[in-house]
């Protein structure tokens, strides 16, 4: 995993999504070399530089332009620009034009997860796996309801972690935001 | 519970101990009316003022007079100073002049824990319940090793908190920094 | 607060919530000794019995007959009958029946939450709780929709403890399943 | 990752780790395809079939013969028995007569802890990691503590997960065990 300080960020872009939880992402979506990953709501770009380290392509999708120049500025750093093509375009938008993929990341919504994750299904292969991560409570509970609907196989993980600060007088845990990982498979 | 924005803090003193966490403390400590507690490293004041409002009288004890002053600020806005004695010394001195006790609350021990457990051992009253509250690895190892040679009955709980935070967007979940409150049972 | 293996328990009854979710609900509510309390879902009636130590009276509800068994068992056995009267109905029915009070307890509501929490809310005092438990991912998103559309003053918590198993070789901490608190404020 | 339900189990043999911990120490471990590991502690096999599959080989070391024979089963369900070679010894005995190493993953000690680290450190590779995981508060101190003696990088982690049950009336959501997971880099 490539190191949290270790990306270039941006005061208005959210990310990178913690070492940790791109960790359980990347087993979570059983990426592989042949793969074609779409990160919709790329942000930093934490998720689609271990997506492209990872697999064959990866259409990155935001639509804060701030944060595809700080994606851009990543995989410039990481040598992985060959890897991806950044859209700046609406989610819905965006899928439309993009070809079928194995992969489907969905860290932001702005709102219209349902739409998202059903459109998202069209293009995606047989045993590709839709993840939608979120710190908020509502996010899980509409991905589970539409991925329950779409008769996808569903895997939900709370993941809580704290990080030791270490200290002259001990050991400090220091919590991180929990966050929740909901997969399915088609 | 005094809500935690309802404190006065300071910039140098640790504090206040957050609600939920005071709460269980205070579950945990089994205080009643007639009791008598000693909190060693009172920092802010929040564990002081919860005891004083549920016992006979506490003895408040930090080496950094920052810390005293901020308690006595907290104490004078809800109307406590009576049922609590200020004392600026290290732990190990403090215990020595203070009355036998039902409770002893330890947040903060500058180093010097299995002392001042062991200290506090002695004038601890029969059912009487020694906590130790920490966000270090080690404390509370330390903890248990000491009331374990003092053939105390343990009690271990480590509370990891997320509060929700909420948004038009929805329920942002921020994570509390997790603690393990150790319990004693003379 | 009652330790968790002092509760008569029956397989069929869910319960007793555990001792330190006990301890926050009860600081969440701000129960007092002149309150009513309403406790529906009172299962095994950990809750029950701890509202019962600190109001004027409880209204415990459930509809298996089992849980009110259980319920008053455990009642019995810590000298509280005469502090609450339980009854074998609906949700909803046994509101109707009910005087005004303070705090609303809901930890079961098999399915019809939002109408619970309205009904509750015409006859709960000015200043009163209503407080939802769950350790479902939707049950909180429910409780907090409604709750906002009541312009109620929200507090959302998930709770995570792990408890130590002192053993010969060192402290296990063995998990409990995460709690999620929401706590309404008329 | 290989689903948890998908390893041969024995009564008096833990494990296998949970998925999403087997996840993060193979990041944290950052093992890759010319690296040799020795797993000491390998119970079901778990963590020695996931390096088994992303090193060159893994030396896997337990004293319960039931644990080796375990792994085996698994190893050759997956066809990974040329990855590795089995050892029924004691840890420190075992560490004499192994080559030198990139990952010594230490999942359970017996006790000695201390000893096993210095002695692996001895034969770590330069950039080669320590990590050792455990359930029980003592182990990570004593790990922490014999990392920083020795001078290593220090990574500390606590990881708590809960897993969604997928029921019909929600998503209930069952916790695992927190695990500490302490990397130390040579």
């Amino acid at each position: 995993m490539i190191p949290d300080d270790n990306f270039i960020t941006h005061e208005s872009v959210p990310g990178p999504t913690k070492e940790e939880i791109r960790c359980i992402v990347m087993c979570k979506s059983s990426v592989s070399k042949n793969d074609t990953v779409v990160d919709i709501g790329c942000g930093t770009g934490g998720l689609t530089l271990e997506f492209a380290k990872r697999s064959r392509f990866v259409y990155a999708v935001d639509k804060n332009i701030d944060a595809l120049d700080t994606t851009q500025k990543n995989l410039k750093k990481h040598n992985l620009t060959k890897k991806v093509q950044l859209i700046h375009k609406d989610a819905l938008e965006a899928l439309k034009d993009i070809e079928n993929f194995n992969v489907l990341m969905i860290g932001g919504s702005g709102g219209d997860l349902p739409s998202i994750i059903k459109e998202g299904y069209k293009k995606l292969k047989i045993n590709g796996k839709i993840i939608v991560t979120s710190i908020l409570f509502e996010t899980p509970v509409e991905a589970i309801e539409t991925m329950k609907e779409l008769d996808m196989k569903l895997d939900v993980v709370n993941v809580s972690i704290s990080k030791g600060n270490i200290l002259e007088r001990g050991t400090m845990m220091i919590a991180m935001n929990p966050i929740t990982i909901v997969t399915g498979e088609k």
